[in-house]
């Protein structure tokens, strides 16, 4: 069921220099976008095989302004794996006693596509996200 | 500088479980190796674009212990990406600035390879370990 890691997920206080601070290890940086409906500002490292994805809060109601107040410096907020099939992939994991976050269906995520998030708890203390990169 | 994520490493109280967790979902999961040199017991969960490192304290002064004490059902302990030259990635982490660990230089890593941690502060909350997948 688990793909690819899309991407790792790190928030940050400052989107600035924490792209500098990847470009200056010589990796590809985007330019920032603002996703209001997600309540962050994005920017993606490229890597060889994989993503890194910084996220600084946007707005009041930023999803990750709660774990910046816990982490000042920034630290690893999720990771994100590919699955072939959402839908399935939620029956099995409600099926595995996996909670899953939000009302529990898959949304549209930052990128487009559909995503859920997984409890923390339940998944080794890491918030997993999954998400299918392509519509069936 | 940066080249592939080589493994995402979770540090957890029970390989056990957290095996048994990674093998529900689908995912190709090693058999455990204790590593008494480096204070871990691991199990590798191989995904199509790269690892996790699945990490339980072995020992009485494993170096996961304290994280696990803040972190009773785990979590992301480190990220490590690949460089091409340690030595030279080394001299130029230090010119930015950057603290390294430890004495400061690359020594013989739980994969045979060369390693050098970064320190969380200068690398936006996040322990970031480098590796020298093949000697130069």
């Amino acid at each position: 069921m688990l793909g690819r890691v899309n991407h790792i997920a790190i928030a940050v206080p400052e989107l600035g220099p924490a792209a500098a601070l990847y470009r200056d290890l010589g990796a590809s940086v985007s330019a920032p976008a603002d996703l209001p409906d997600h309540g962050v500002r994005v920017v993606f490292v490229d890597l060889p095989n994989t993503r890194i994805e910084l996220l600084e809060p946007l707005g009041d109601a930023s999803p990750i302004a709660a774990f910046l107040t816990r982490n000042p410096k920034g630290g690893i907020h999720h990771v994100c794996f590919e699955v072939e099939d959402i839908d399935d992939a939620t029956r099995r994991l409600a099926a595995l006693g996996k909670r899953l976050l939000g009302d529990g269906t898959p949304r549209i995520g930052a990128h487009g596509h559909p995503v859920l998030f997984l409890h923390p708890a339940d998944m080794l203390g890491t918030l997993i996200e999954i998400e299918q990169p392509s519509l069936a």
